[in-house]
Formats: C-alpha cells, structure tokens, sequence
C-alpha cells in the first residue's frame, strides 16, 4: 500500500478563531495557494468527486490534497494513487471539524510552494465544519442522490455557507426517490447566490462543468 | 399538512453527564418504557427505517417516537402520517448532538405513560451523537450502502458504541461498489459483539428479522 504522510492534528487553541481564519486567507492568496474547504455527510463521494476532478485539472494547476478523518488513512491513499498530486492524511484526534489553526497545522505538513489549488477534504459531518472558518478561499459542499433532496431543510448553515453544491451520484438517482428540482430549490432557498453543479463522477457526467468552474474561480483568484 | 408537536431543547447544562444519563435510562426503566437511540449520516434512511419497523411492531407494543433536527418538521410528520404513533419533532437550536438532558426535554414533550418504546431518531452526524450518552437502553446506528463498506474504519466510536448495526438500502447495493462482507469485518473489528442486520426498507427485506431483534430485546428489558 502507498504510503502517505500522516498528521496527527491539535485543536485550535486561538481565541479569535475568526481571525486565525483570515489571517490564513489572506496568507495563501499572497502566495498564490486558493484554498478550497470541501464538505458533505460521510460517504457523499468527497474523495470520488476530487479524483475526478483532479485529474481534469493536474495538467493545468498545481495541486495538493489534505484529507481530513478522525481515523483511517485510506483516502489519502487512494488520492495519491489515483492521480499522483501530493496528499497528506489528516487525523483529527476525534474531532468533528477543522478551524482555521488545524488547517494550517495541515498545510505546513504540505510543501506550498508552486502549488496553485489546495483541497481540503473536511470531517464527513454536515454540521459541525459548517460552523467553524476553514480559512478557505471557497466553501463547497457534496450531496448525493442517496441522501435525499432534504438535506438543505435540514442543516441550514451547510447550505448558507457554501458558494458551490455538487449534487453527486446523480447516475444512481432514479434509484432514489430524489427530486433535482426541489433539491435545487431547497439549496436556494438557503442560499439564492449557490452555483449548483450535477454530476456523477463514476459516468463522468457534468464533470467538466465542475472542472470548468473552478478554472474560471482560479483564474479571478489569480488576478 | 399534520400538525406535530415541536420543542425547542436547550443545551444541558449538568457537570455530570454520565450521572445524568444513568438516572434517566433508570427512570424508565422503571416506568417499563425502553429507549432507542438511532443514529446514522444524514440521510442513511432512519426515519423510513423507523416507518417500516414501526408498522410491524405497533400491533404488539405501544411506541412514541422523538425527531431530532436542528430545523424541519418533515420527519415528525412522515412518522405520524405513516405510522399513526406519537411524533415529536425536536429541534436542537443549532447543536449537533442530544446528550441526555435534551432527551429528557424530549421525553417530556411526550405522555410516557402506557409506551413501551421511544424510539429516539438523533441528529443526522456520525461524529458527535457517538460522544454522548443519550441515556437510552439500546444505542444503534444505520449504514446505508451508498455511504461505502468504509464507514466503521473512518467513525470509530459510533461502530465501538452501538450494539445493533443496521446496513440499509441494500436493494441499491448493485449500484455502489459495496463490499458487504469486508463492511461486516470492519462493524466487527470495531465491535465484535454487535449485530448486524442488512435490509431494504423500500422492500421490505430484512425487516422481519429486525422487528424480531426488537421484539426480543423488549422481552429482556421486561423481565
């Protein structure tokens, strides 16, 4: 099995949390680094939809990829292996989110330097990472078919925080009793600005709309 | 639309929630009432589970049931329209979790008297429900195929906490790359006592064989 660089992280001890946050933001902008917090329940298909998408986008950006779990080493692994970028494994000593200062405690465990985009795959948790500041450039969130077109009822800061929804799984949806439209609405609902992206990553479909999108986010991220 | 019942809970507020959490799973066992903590990712299917459980077990018991959402009513009133049994919708004003003193609250929303079984559905979140003892008798957790065979190495606790381990959805099994012996290893590495049932709600499937698992806990707990 690859063997990956694993992190054992410390929780944020920073008062100003909010602070931290931005003070990491603007650091990574000052290097170019666009940093991208990616959300979901567990098993939304974070790591799947970030294979795929990395390997639309490796040939043109640099990228990392730190992988967020309170156990396990697997999708780090996997995402060394199925796209060669440098990937480190997070562990969050059994927490349920990352704050800004586990964020930067992952990135110094990553070289930066010329890398243009790094994705964080957070704790898979719909509600605690909503409410702490990764420190990110773009908050995004996955929903897959299987969860149900609800979800945005349900965990309403999830959805207000996150500028861009992947609806995943979409190849086994009609398995499902998942509405698109009223999952669409649901998401606008709690965020009328939200860009909405369907996609299977197991097809392919929608994929390069999604690798299109973070290609025109990098380029006025680069400006 | 059914009307339910809707209580906002607050955060407890005791030094001792272990203490806490004995003396509530105590007091109903004195009042003959058993408690179930159900837990799963957002939409691994609790409340449709619940549905089907419920339908072939209220001719035997008398059972209420606790819906806990940091927003929606949805859930209540699903299990009241398709159910006919006792429904409240709980909200947790943001948190995460319910430890035993918001299950209290809970309860208290609901007549006790005459039930046989609460069932408790938590928060949609692997993660944190794991840390708190709700005070139940029978703490159990759903794995639905769609989540992968994955999810016990990566949420260590809920897998070491609950007895009963439900893997649903499994009529979609085809559709994921779901190994369900290697997801049995993995419950039983964390666990090696507990019981895993696989169904399909949707089918039917399996869910005969968990009405008995109920039917024979309560029989124990009535002793």
């Amino acid at each position: 099995m690859e063997k990956v660089k694993v992190i054992l992280l410390n929780k944020g001890v920073f008062d100003d949390a909010d602070a931290a946050a931005e003070k990491l933001r603007r650091e990574l902008k000052e290097k170019g680094v666009f940093l991208v917090n990616v959300m979901s329940s567990p098993g939304a298909g974070k790591t799947t939809f970030l294979i795929s998408l990395i390997n639309r986008l490796k040939t043109r950006y640099k990228i990392g990829v730190l992988e967020a779990d309170i156990d396990c080493d697997t999708d780090a692994v996997r995402v060394a292996q199925k796209t060669g970028v440098k990937s480190v494994q997070l562990h969050t000593g059994g927490m349920c989110h990352l704050d800004a200062e586990m964020t930067r405690q992952g990135l110094d465990g990553i070289d930066l330097r010329g890398l243009d985009i790094v994705f964080l795959e957070n704790v898979g948790n719909l509600v605690c990472p909503a409410e702490y500041d990764a420190g990110a450039h773009l908050d995004m969130t996955i929903l897959s078919v299987s969860e149900g077109d609800d979800k945005p009822l349900k965990y309403p800061l999830m959805y207000e925080k996150c500028k861009l929804v992947i609806i995943s799984k979409t190849d086994a949806a009609s398995y499902f009793d998942f509405d698109l439209k009223k999952c669409k609405e649901n998401i606008l609902n709690r965020n009328k600005d939200a860009k909405i992206i369907s996609v299977s990553a197991k097809t392919g479909a929608g994929m390069d709309e999604a690798a299109d999108y973070f290609i025109k986010a990098l380029e006025n991220f680069k400006k």
